[in-house]
């Protein structure tokens, strides 16, 4: 009898419905900066991954991880150095009046806790997002989800909102037309709400607009959006997970490149490196009034431990410049990629911000039919060929390009030259 | 200027509300074994924490962690080896039919997804909780949370039934009487629940009703209750988050001792002895068509490192046999502590299973009356003596004593005689 395959074993005890990325899936077992390895010793340049911003296994995050777990590893309800510093140092990264840190564990907690904090100040139970968004796993979150598939219908208290793409724009729209004509249906939303007896608690995006596909919106879009959920009485969060940490380049949080400021941040993958760690920064005065009404206590939050690794990643951000490393090599990309553009016809669009790339492709210019069935393919055979992408967006047809922020001009041209002959080859 | 102390620190930046245990916080700095040392060297006996199970700071789960977050730290969309043959240590310690392992960070995550699973596989939205329960923090479970304030309204769509106490039953009413009457409070709340329309999805308890205070139940309740929301439709929720993996001693999970197979296992605090780790047990069928309509990922969940963690737990639990050394030492404090009611008139009851005791104080054996205030100087006079403790129960008069599972006799005997004085000197 032949012996069990993993892939059979794992479907054994974990279901055949957790997610495998690729056709063929991968069987890891090593990590070194931006690349992982295979069981059979290959390497893969890893052009995906943005939770180990700072690199796969960093020995700075390791070792203080290390370090800390073997002298001290206890909750928040101890005084603790570790994690006062760290929240000290997180929230001096963001202006007045982010002041006050929460930490969690996961990017869901912390969106989930953002929503408790919304409903609490807004005295409202209406939520908008954008109608192709992910935020978390918990039901809350399941019941606003548009890109995933969920049993929770989506919620009665909810509203799911188009996000504006200059690329999709109807031609001879200017992108202030485009902003008010986006703002106009926030603003339905919100009506939509009222005249329901549905008071405004939030609007919930993300700022990078990731799981839409990175759209270039329209420069006054975020704004708007801020300033019409605000005047509905409702808070604006804005869920950092995927654009925080330094990931854009430009600046170290999402938010700030649309000259806003968010009522909560929340934040998580890159956070620890790996290490499970999230939270959000918002007012002081927030954090104070929900704390009279609710007690919020987080087992694993706030560790000494996470605290350490936050520490270590935001050592490595600042001592290796990745935020510079971001924009320069960031350019470096999108020019390669632009100059992609003008070979491979399939290419619509090219866009995106420091180290957070989106291709779309599409079946022609002027329809711009989504190419989902051919960007499957371009990921099935970059993955053949050593090089680890994924997609997104509704027709599953946009390349999801986000490497570790450690990732330098080399890896950015095997990444480029793999790429073009995965296109070449459709 | 004198500096700010580092309790005002945290509350600048993590605010006031964030719980601290004790009248006069207790500033950690290393943690060993049963033991935690303060900012200036003095050394505590740790009678509280269950979450470093196997001992603070333990070797063999620390070197585990740094070995494999230096090797690979991953999310699961990859094959990994680790992750399966955890899964299948883990779920082999249950028996058939709960055979499929889910991965979280947390136990609030771990009770948020046997939610959405319980109410995916019923059809129903109705879940049945004690009236002095927690299950966690989203805002799920803060609706149906009893135990601790939360701003959120408790949910229509839930009951909170009381549960069972031999110690305030009235006199003359035997172990079936009282399971008769408690389950009787479940029929009719699903009664209840069944009128208004709501179809029942799950009971959620913990089956040591750790914050109710671990009252001595009769023997045959849960096993009434769980087919109770059974034959309603719905399913029985065992949240081992603080019963499981050896705590009681006679066995690793806290159902076993109650002859009841539950339909989901949740897990959580000392799955990781510190590292966020947490998941879930349950039928392959569930797992399975829940994965039909969900698209379920978490990404720190299930990750090479939490697995090695988690592999690690098992290997010191199974090796340094903490089982029977929870079942001995458990035996020998019961004893001890029984020794004390006798000098001691305050003390109401004495009561716990392996390693978790709760001693009920009280201001008149006759009347039980709740002695809350007393309870609390004990706790506090307790941590200046060093030994650390907490308490619970609806009258927060139940001094809650759960120390790692690495507790000898020697511990034990620091932990009665310190207890014996902070009692004789109320």
């Amino acid at each position: 009898m032949p012996e069990d395959t993993l892939l059979q074993r794992r479907h054994r005890v974990l279901g055949s419905a957790s997610p495998l990325f690729y056709d063929n899936p991968l069987h890891l077992v090593r990590g070194e900066g931006v690349w992982l390895f295979d069981v059979d010793g290959r390497r893969y340049l890893d052009v995906y991954n943005n939770v180990p911003c700072v690199g796969h296994c960093n020995p700075h995050v390791t070792e203080a991880m290390h370090r800390q777990a073997s002298t001290l590893n206890i909750h928040t309800r101890y005084l603790d150095e570790q994690v006062v510093r760290y929240a000290e140092r997180l929230t001096a990264t963001f202006g007045e009046p982010l002041d006050t840190a929460m930490f969690t564990c996961t990017g869901s907690e912390a969106n989930e806790l953002a929503l408790r904090l919304a409903r609490f100040a807004s005295g409202g139970t209406g939520i908008i997002v954008s109608d192709y968004n992910y935020h978390g796993n918990s039901a809350s979150l399941a019941q606003v989800t548009t890109a995933l598939p969920s049993p929770e219908p989506f919620a009665a208290h909810a509203r799911a909102v188009p996000i504006p793409c200059l690329y999709r724009a109807p031609a001879g729209t200017t992108e202030a037309q485009l902003a008010e004509q986006y703002a106009a249906n926030i603003a339905a939303a919100i009506a939509s709400m009222q005249a329901q007896g549905i008071r405004p608690a939030a609007l919930l995006i993300d700022t990078l607009f990731a799981n839409e596909g990175l759209p270039r919106v329209p420069a006054s879009f975020v704004n708007k959006a801020a300033a019409l959920i605000r005047a509905a009485g409702g808070l604006f969060i804005a869920d950092e997970v995927q654009s925080g940490f330094g990931r854009t380049g430009d600046h170290l949080w999402g938010h700030q490149a649309h000259g806003v400021v968010p009522d909560i941040v929340t934040l998580g993958k890159p956070m620890g490196n790996g290490y499970p760690l999230a939270g959000l920064i918002t007012h002081k005065a927030l954090v104070e009034s929900f704390g009279r009404h609710a007690m919020y206590f987080n087992t694993f939050g706030g560790s000494p431990v996470a605290a350490a690794v936050g520490m270590a990643v935001l050592d490595v951000i600042e001592q290796q410049q990745l935020l510079k490393n971001a924009q320069d090599v960031g350019a470096y990309v999108q020019q390669r990629l632009q100059a992609l553009a003008t070979r491979h016809s399939i290419i619509g669009d090219v866009r995106g911000k420091g180290l957070f790339f989106a291709m779309e492709l599409v079946r022609d210019h002027a329809s711009k039919e989504p190419a989902g069935l051919e960007a499957r393919k371009v990921v099935n055979d970059m993955r053949e060929n050593g090089v680890l992408i994924s997609k997104i967006g509704a027709g599953d047809n946009i390349l999801k390009l986000r490497p570790p922020l450690v990732f330098g001009r080399d890896h950015a041209d095997l990444f480029v030259d793999t790429l073009d002959q995965a296109l070449s080859a459709i």
